[in-house]
């Protein structure tokens, strides 16, 4: 059992209640379609994204999606829009399905609520045979069961920016990412490390947070041309804030990378069809899915690694240019 | 009963013997499970997509899924990458969990097996109580227990090549899509109409078949450009054609639309990303998908449209130019 059902884990009476409740009646609908589906159909595996439009959840999904066929499982995808309430009622038909895993892909703000709500998840989920999958989502304790597969968004970030200074650049704009989130904030992380292993500290003023939508890209950049704010370099949260970043760049009539070098981060397909092409970190979206699904269902065959992080490498092409002396 | 069954429909004696046996193992299964479930948990939506990865898909997929919430429903999605096994299994699934509606979108090759596949899915949802939807598929005859939408790909293909004819263009390449899919016919026809409309006869050679993808763009006009194929303006079968196209003719030092003009189709939000921003038909994806749920769940409130069309428009942005005298 959880700590939190277990009583270790600290949170207020009610809180406690709450979650009590909450895993009975989880576990009370859960039984009684375990039941009655138990033993018949196609094994099923589930996947749980935020936003289906997001180019990287896309991909990650393809890979799931391929993996899964290849083991014999049906994948049944959920977007949730960012929807706790739908993720439940998704996780909930998931473990009456018998799953034998659910993946759940994206960032999140690690909260103690978060790693509550997570914990509870999965070991409903182990109870009923089901494996919890965190794909680039926060990890939880060593002892819950959850299979934690992570993507190194800090070293990605840092060898970019690395990669920016070393071409002359003083003041590079980070831009979007919502700031309590773990993917951003891996990704600023590394920003200010790549700063601090050169001896220099970039200026508060070039962090701009928003979220990962290349209409976000757009109007932050906007915004940073109106303000003046001074910068010879863009490091985007994502391609697709870099995206929406490199057209308001065309619009205010600055070249890309004569006047404003550009980077962005995850390598989609469109990234090189950008124009410049983008420079940015490729993150191996597929694989993460292959792989979430393999290390889900070999457990059983022993090789239980229980949190894997994969490695990103920044993918050099034309919007980045040397400044300065 | 379907025409298959009722043995009106012209098939082979083993042909509806396939059919027969199948729809036993269908509700079989399904009856199975349905018994088991029905009644219990979140009343729920399928939406059956074949690559996850397309934007188009993406956006029709989130129309679905907020719709869905708004009404209560839980939507799950299924990625079949084109593997019919698999759709049929997710299908068989939401027939068991009693899903309010199953939609399946995207076009497909419009062959009497799709008819009689389809029509067979679409009689067993029906005896289950759910409704088949079938989203720029398709449609069946007007019997069948179906509910259509389309977007006009031969309206919207047909206007955005008048606009490119007037432009002085009259050698226009048409890059990509399967020749035998609908969504890519509908949309050579709107290119052949808009020709003959002024008396041209395009020449066969500039009709360039493949797939959808970005990569299928790229692959195309290296092709046309290695085979010294003469042409002035490109109308891509998809954005990500055009995307692909673009750097393919970027890297031959080919100005667009300097040297050579070019349109896509679906209006991705890249679309106004891509340099020069893309000029293309805009398909309300989103609203498809919201129109697809509303349709499906209104139908017992008597409003029972089972054959919708949705309009297209140009959306003029830079990549097309004005050509000759």
């Amino acid at each position: 059992m959880s700590r939190v059902l277990g009583g270790e884990y600290p949170v207020s009476a009610d809180t406690r209640a709450r979650v009590l409740r909450a895993v009975r009646e989880l576990d009370y609908v859960a039984d009684a379609r375990a039941k009655a589906i138990a033993g018949s159909g196609t094994p099923t595996l589930a996947f749980v994204l935020e936003d289906i439009t997001r180019p990287s959840f896309a991909h990650m999904a393809q890979g799931v999606e391929r993996e899964a066929a290849r083991l014999g499982h049906l994948c049944l995808v959920c977007s949730t829009d960012g929807n706790p309430k739908q993720e439940m009622g998704f996780i909930e038909m998931m473990r009456a399905q018998r799953a034998a895993a659910v993946i759940l892909v994206g960032g999140a703000a690690d909260t103690p609520e978060y790693r509550e709500r997570t914990r509870k998840i999965a070991d409903s989920l182990a109870s009923a045979g089901s494996r919890l999958v965190l794909c680039g989502r926060p990890p939880l304790g060593p002892d819950a069961p959850v299979t934690a597969i992570e993507y190194d968004n800090e070293g990605g970030a840092h060898a970019l920016v690395a990669h920016v200074l070393t071409q002359g650049h003083r003041r590079v704009l980070f831009l979007g990412g919502p700031p309590d989130h773990t993917t951003a904030q891996g990704r600023v992380r590394g920003y200010l490390d790549a700063h601090r292993a050169r001896g220099l500290e970039p200026d508060p003023e070039l962090l701009l947070h928003g979220d990962f939508t290349r209409d976000c890209g757009y109007r932050l950049m906007r915004r940073a041309l109106a303000q003046r704010l001074e910068f010879t370099a863009v490091v985007a949260a994502t391609d697709l804030v870099a995206a929406g970043a490199l057209t308001a760049l065309h619009e205010a009539g600055l070249d890309v990378p004569g006047d404003v070098s550009l980077a962005g981060y995850d390598d989609i397909p469109f990234a090189r069809d950008l124009h410049p092409a983008l420079t940015t970190v490729h993150v191996p979206y597929q694989e993460l899915g292959r792989l979430a699904v393999r290390s889900a269902l070999n457990r059983s065959a022993g090789n239980a690694a229980t949190h894997l992080l994969l490695g990103t490498h920044v993918v050099v092409r034309d919007s980045v240019a040397h400044v300065g002396p």
